[in-house]
């Protein structure tokens, strides 16, 4: 007997049939003598059709009350979901995140978990119920309702199994494990059996949207054993995301992720001092946009220099806005932008101990004419920003290079 | 300055447009200086949407998921509303049945109001916020969302209205006041400027659907002030419900009531000895089948006796089930049952201190032809069960015959 927490997304739970099909699903691992906790976030649209409501009202509207208007979308699937079960014979409850408590910090429509409570979840478990949880949303000290974010039902169903110890935390989405690639980019990318967390990371943070970036954070922090599965096969392993460990040996690249959602913004000609990178992106940080990659070269002249950071392309304009008026005062020749680009990044735990991959990557992408506008590298990964009409074909083109069709 | 609480039904925020129309009224309140507490239903339409929905998992809904569900809709509410007034550059908050904490007890669909915190809402209140509560809607000991039935709402706003010690309870609906009876049947009915609690008890228990019945009682028992007004006018007093001593003289009819959802259960040639009204109406009362009327009489015989009693028509047929059941154990001669019954009443206080209002209305039934087939009186009502078919004749010559279509 195991403790299995699985995590249906929109998609999963989108209408009445479908949920009716989860609840077939938690039954059989009911059957197999499984505990069974369900994560579940709102049907499909539902969350959308709140927030449209919301900005009706007021364009920029009140995060508290953004909180208790959208909480409702998963407080009506787990209601829902729980009748499926209860109709199959099972027993059933469910539980807001307030019932649950799961406490947060008090940062509305992007709050944090601070802790989970447990017990009452346990003992409904162990009087056979299946537990019914809403994803994505949470309390604050103050009773107040507060939610994750978007994707962060990921992150309840990822928190839940760390909480309860779960033996397998199991994600149900519309895709049926981790690909190398995009298939819809490359016909020949490979489902990953198993993928570590470090590269996993990766891969959601570059754009690869089959898991939230902080469910894996979490996961890797408390050693929850994760699993992405489709809940629309019957059968399927998924993709399990492992710790390094747990494998001899790691192919030298697992995937290539990429994002469409960048924008390059270049402040050229600024004095080189110290200080200067912080006169550059203190404003943008206080303007709450989050920044991606940051580069920084020396220019010609030897006593200014070049600053390149990313941001999303939906803040591109307030960037730019925000750098101008920061210009003079900093003493920048130039500021540029361009969001007409894409980043594509290689992913692998493997690249640790081998070399010549970022070299493969640069001869691989010049043989095709792409130019490259911007290098970011870590341990694990090589990142590139080039001009967003090439993004599909540098994709192919890696993932042939790479050989990643083929199993290692 | 006064406390007032103000309570808007489901039509009255029907839309984003009649959400931000009530934000304008509670502004006009909030600028003469006066407290508000505002208690709103879900969006017309938006519960039976969500108990199609159950009803498409399961025909009968578990009912504590149930109230997990429908409770979803007057969330979306207060959050909508919270905003609108924001929107205005008003301070306001929302609160759900849990937030406040309005502890009910654990029935699921039903449950009744045990107690109110006000604390929180009083210091948001003193802090010059308009508090923005959930109707229909509280919580159980343990956590559970609970729900107070159909029409609830104006319970929680009277409840509230009475925790909170406020100077007026302000129910806002679709229609501008309570009438003497349904002017769509009465074109001459006319708008009562008061009431008696009283009157306003059985006026809304026989049928008239302006005000719930539970939170008449409520206001009663604390004697909260109620005024039933309409949401689509700027203007107007609506109607002031009052206790008894606020007037000097009573009419001696306040108004006509009535049902169309009367079905009538006969049970014949029934045993004359004790125990005999348990015999029939336990089993109806352990089906959870309410009864309206009862009436026993003698028998021809002298040693058997006739049953009667009405039900809500949906429960007719189960009723007769269950009386057909127990028929041979009571010894029942025969069962007979017409649920094409209506229920037709006399309201008013003055009833007390005059004679011969029975006799007048028996008389104006009788001129018309339409035969009485059951009655009940008490203190201040007399009603008639007829055939449906006259129930619009009756109502209007009684309303003729009483000149309810003048002040008093």
């Amino acid at each position: 007997m195991a403790l299995i927490v699985q995590k249906y997304g929109g998609t999963s739970v989108g209408s009445i049939e479908r949920i009716k099909n989860v609840a077939q699903r938690v039954a059989r691992f009911k059957a197999q003598g499984h505990q069974v906790v369900v994560v579940v976030s709102a049907m499909t649209g539902e969350t959308n059709r709140l927030i449209g409501l919301a900005k009706e009202i007021q364009s920029h509207p009140d995060p508290r009350e953004m909180d208790v208007l959208v909480s409702t979308g998963e407080q009506v699937t787990i209601a829902l979901l729980s009748m499926a079960l209860m109709e199959m014979g099972l027993k059933a409850k469910s539980y807001t995140g307030a019932q649950v408590r799961i406490l947060t910090d008090a940062a509305h429509t992007k709050a944090r978990i601070l802790s989970i409570d447990e017990e009452n979840l346990r003992r409904d478990l162990d009087g056979g119920h299946v537990v019914v949880v809403a994803g994505f949303q949470g309390v604050d000290e103050k009773g107040n309702i507060t939610t994750l974010g978007r994707g962060g039902s990921d992150t309840t169903g990822v928190a839940l199994a760390a909480a309860l110890k779960a033996d397998e935390c199991q994600i149900y989405t519309d895709v049926d494990g981790v690909y190398t690639t995009d298939p819809r980019i490359v016909p020949e990318a490979r489902k990953l059996k198993t993928i570590t967390f470090e590269e996993m990371l990766e891969m959601a943070s570059l754009g690869s949207k089959v898991l939230q970036i902080r469910a894996v954070e979490f996961a890797g922090k408390y050693k929850v054993k994760l699993r992405v599965l489709s809940s629309f096969e019957e059968e399927g392993e998924g993709t399990l995301i492992t710790f390094e460990e747990d494998t001899m040996e790691q192919p030298i690249i697992s995937g290539i992720a990429f994002n469409r959602d960048e924008a390059k913004v270049t402040v050229l000609g600024v004095p080189d001092r110290p200080g200067i990178a912080y006169a550059i992106l203190g404003p943008v940080a206080d303007a709450n946009i989050d920044v991606d990659m940051i580069i920084q070269n020396v220019g010609a002249d030897g006593t200014t220099t070049d600053f390149t950071f990313t941001v999303h392309r939906n803040e591109f304009t307030r960037a730019m806005g925000i750098l101008k008026d920061v210009q003079s005062t900093i003493g920048a020749r130039e500021v540029k932008g361009d969001d007409k680009t894409a980043k594509v990044s290689l992913v692998g735990v493997g690249m640790r101990s081998h070399s010549g991959i970022a070299s493969n990557m640069f001869k691989t992408l010049a043989a095709e004419g792409i130019n490259i506008q911007m290098i970011s590298t870590s341990e694990i990964k090589i990142s590139v920003v080039i001009d967003e009409k090439y993004l599909e074909l540098a994709v192919r083109v890696l993932h042939k290079a790479f050989n990643l069709e083929q199993a290692a």
